[in-house]
C-alpha cells in the first residue's frame, strides 16, 4: 500500500490540482523529488522547504530571484523558465504529474512524454490541442500516459483493453455546472462571479468556467477520444449533478462498470500514482445513504452550445480541436475580465473555427501546432472585438 | 464474441435462471452438450430438441419414460435421478451453470467442482449450507466458481484479487423487495400473492419469498462471504429500490467500483460464461437517463429481521448458517401453502437456530451437511406447527 521509494515529479504544485497531488504523495508515502508551479513564489518555497525536492522550478523567470532568495540558505536547487520547466518534466522518476492548467502544458507534457515518463496527465488542453502529437511522442518514447481528470480516470478503471470488440460505449458524466437549469436569458446576464459558483467542485477559474459553459465536458470528450481506442460516436455524456459517478463504460454484454467517488481530485491522483498497484488516500468513504440520490440527465445541446461545438472540431479532425481550445482559453480570459457576456464564449469559439481556414489539416510538429494555436487566438481576438459590450 | 466451442452444462434450464441462461447460451453461441430439469419434462424435451445435447436429465425419476418417450426417437440420450444430476454435472465441459434453487443444488455442485469444471453458480442455498465443504472441494480439484447470482456477478466484475489490501468493503445492493415501505401490520397481513409481487425482478417462487423477507439478501452476505476473501463486517448491504447497481467494490483510496445492467439475469450469466473473454448478449442496453434516478437507503434490520438472522448465524459460524437456511426453505414453503403467515417466516428461522444445539460445530463431510439439513427440518417444522394459525 505504501509509495516509498516511488519518485514523483510535480507540475503546478500551488494550483487546486497540485494541492490533490500534494495530499496524495504525502498520505501515500511518495518521494517529490521535483516541484513546479507558475509564480507563486512563497507557496512553492513552501512546498519546497517540507519536501526538500532535488529541484524546484518558477516558470515565471521573473520570479527566479525571489524563489532561489528562499531556497538556496536551505541548500535546495532552484530554476526558473520554460527551459527549466521541461528539464524538471523529464528528470529520472518514477511518475510525473501534470496539474498544469490550460495550452501552457503542451511543453512539459512532451518532455515528460519524450522522456518515456509515466505521466499522470490532469490537463486535458494539450491533448485536445495536440493529441496526435503527443500520443505519437509518448508511444515513440515508451511513455504511458495516466489520466487523473476525474472522469477519464474512471473510465481508466473499468475499461478493459483486453476486451474492445465488447466494449460498446464509455460515457462521461457532466454535473451541468451551476447553470444546469438557468434560462438563455440568464446565462447571458451570468458575471464571473456566478459562472464561478461551481455546484461540486473546487476548481481553479479556467476550468470553472468551462464548467459552467459545459466547454469542459466538449474537451473531455476529445481528451477521451486521445486517452481511449473508441471513436466519437461511442464517447457519450450524462449529466448528472451531483458528480458521484464520474465515468462509465458499457459492454455489449449488458454490463455498465462505473467509477463513483466523494469528488475530490484526491483519489483519482492516488489511483494513479499507485497504478498498477491500488493504495488508500487520505478522503473520506463514499456514503450512498447520505448522499441518498444520483440523477441522470441529457445535456442541452441548445443551451450549451459548447460541446457541439467540440463534437464538430473532433469530427473535423485536423487542428480543428486545436483552434478550439485557443479559441475557447481568449473567450474564457475575456468574460472573466468582463470584456465579454457569458453567452460570447461559445459564440467566439464558433466564429474562430469558422474563420480558421487550415481548421481541417494535419500538423505534426510543435511549431506548427503552436503557429496554429497563435493565429487562432488572433481571430479569436477580432471575434472578441465584435462581441464585446459597445 | 463468439462461444462457439464452449462445452456448456445446464442444471435447472426451466426455471427463470435457465430460461436466461438458454438466452445467453443461443446469443453467444455456445453448445449445450448437458442439460437437466427438475420435473418439467415438455419444457425440457423441447429444449433438447433444439439443441440436440449429449445428455438430458430428469431429476425426478417419476418422469424418466415420459422423457425418454420423447427424445428415444430423436436419437438423444436420457437419464433420470440424482445420481444421472450428479454425473451430468461432472461432464466434460468448458462451463457448468447451475440454475438449481435450494439446498438440492448442493449434490450437483459438488460433483461439478469435484470433477475440477468452471461453476457459473447461481443457487446460493449450496454455498450458505455447506460453502467450507464446496470451497474445500473445489480447491482439491481446482475448480473455478464463477458468481452469476447478479450482486456477486457485479462484485467480481469490479473486485481486485491483486489488490486485496486496498479493498474496503464490499456491497450488495437489495431492491428492498414489494415490502420496502411497507409497516408490520401490512407485512402481518400479506399473503403469497403480495410476496410474489417483486417491483423489479422476475424470479421463482422461492427467491421472490426471500427477497419480500430480505433473507435473500441474508443469504447473499453469507454467500459472498465464501465467494470473496473479505470479512462479515466488510460485507455491506444498501437498499437501492431500482435495481440497476447491482454491486459495489469500495476501496481505500476512494473510489467504489459498481456494476450497473437493466435487472436481467442474461448479463451475469453471459459474462460468466465469456469468462476470461468478454462477448456481448442479448439486453436492452442500460439507459439511465431514461432510468432517471437511482435512490441508496439503509436497510431496516427491525421490520427486517431475516438480514439480522443471516449476520448472527454467520458470525456464529459451524453449521449455523446450515441450519438458517434449512430452516427458511422449510418456512418459506409454509407460507406459500398458507400454513403461516409473513412474519412467522422469520420466526421460524430465529427458534430453530435457537433449538438447534450444535449451530455452533463445524462439519466436513456431505453427510454431516445432510444430516444437519434434516435435523434443522425437523425442528423448523416443530416451530410451523407452533407458528400456524388456529
Amino acid at each position: 500500500m505504501s509509495g516509498a521509494g516511488k519518485r514523483v515529479v510535480l507540475l503546478g504544485a500551488t494550483g487546486s490540482v497540485g494541492t490533490s497531488a500534494l495530499a496524495a504523495i504525502e498520505a501515500g508515502g511518495f518521494s517529490l523529488v521535483g516541484v513546479a508551479a507558475n509564480r507563486d513564489v512563497a507557496a512553492l518555497a513552501a512546498i519546497a522547504e517540507k519536501h526538500r525536492p532535488e529541484l524546484t522550478v518558477v516558470a515565471d523567470e521573473r520570479a527566479a530571484a525571489g524563489l532561489s532568495d528562499r531556497l538556496a540558505p536551505l541548500g535546495l536547487a532552484s530554476a526558473a523558465g520554460g527551459a527549466a520547466l521541461a528539464d524538471l518534466a523529464a528528470m529520472e522518476a518514477d511518475a510525473v504529474v501534470l496539474a498544469v492548467p490550460g495550452f501552457a502544458a503542451l511543453r512539459p507534457a512532451l518532455a515528460a512524454v519524450g522522456a518515456g515518463r509515466v505521466v499522470c496527465l490532469a490537463n486535458k488542453e494539450c491533448l485536445v490541442a495536440a493529441g496526435e502529437l503527443v500520443r505519437t511522442r509518448a508511444r515513440a518514447a515508451g511513455a504511458t500516459i495516466l489520466p487523473i481528470d476525474s472522469e477519464h480516470n474512471a473510465i481508466f478503471q473499468v475499461f478493459r483493453d483486453d476486451a474492445l470488440d465488447a466494449i460498446e460505449r464509455i460515457v462521461l458524466t457532466a454535473s451541468g455546472g451551476p447553470f444546469r437549469t438557468a434560462s438563455r436569458e440568464a446565462m447571458a446576464a451570468a458575471r464571473p462571479s456566478d459562472a464561478l459558483r461551481h455546484p461540486n467542485w473546487s476548481m481553479g477559474a479556467k476550468i470553472s468556467i468551462d464548467s459552467a459553459t459545459m466547454m469542459n465536458k466538449g474537451l473531455e470528450v476529445i481528451e477521451a477520444h486521445h486517452l481511449f481506442p473508441v471513436g466519437p460516436e461511442r464517447i457519450g455524456v450524462v449529466v448528472h449533478p451531483q458528480s458521484i459517478v464520474h465515468g462509465m463504460v458499457h459492454y455489449r454484454d449488458g454490463s455498465c462498470l462505473a467509477h463513483l467517488s466523494n469528488p475530490t481530485m484526491v483519489t483519482p491522483i492516488a489511483h494513479a500514482l499507485h497504478y498498477p498497484g491500488r493504495g488508500s488516500a487520505p478522503v473520506a468513504p463514499l456514503d450512498l445513504v447520505a448522499i441518498g440520490s444520483c440523477t441522470f440527465e441529457a445535456p442541452d445541446e441548445i443551451r450549451f452550445p459548447a460541446l457541439r461545438l467540440a463534437r464538430e472540431a473532433l469530427a473535423q479532425g485536423g487542428v480543428a480541436t486545436n483552434v478550439l481550445n485557443a479559441a475557447n482559453e481568449v473567450a474564457v480570459a475575456a468574460f472573466l475580465e468582463e470584456r465579454i457576456g457569458f453567452l460570447d464564449i461559445a459564440r467566439v469559439v464558433e466564429e474562430t473555427l469558422e474563420a480558421s481556414v487550415g481548421r481541417g489539416l494535419a500538423v505534426s510538429t510543435l511549431d506548427e501546432v503552436e503557429a496554429t494555436d497563435a493565429e487562432a487566438r488572433r481571430l479569436a481576438s477580432l471575434s472578441l472585438a465584435a462581441a464585446a459590450p459597445t
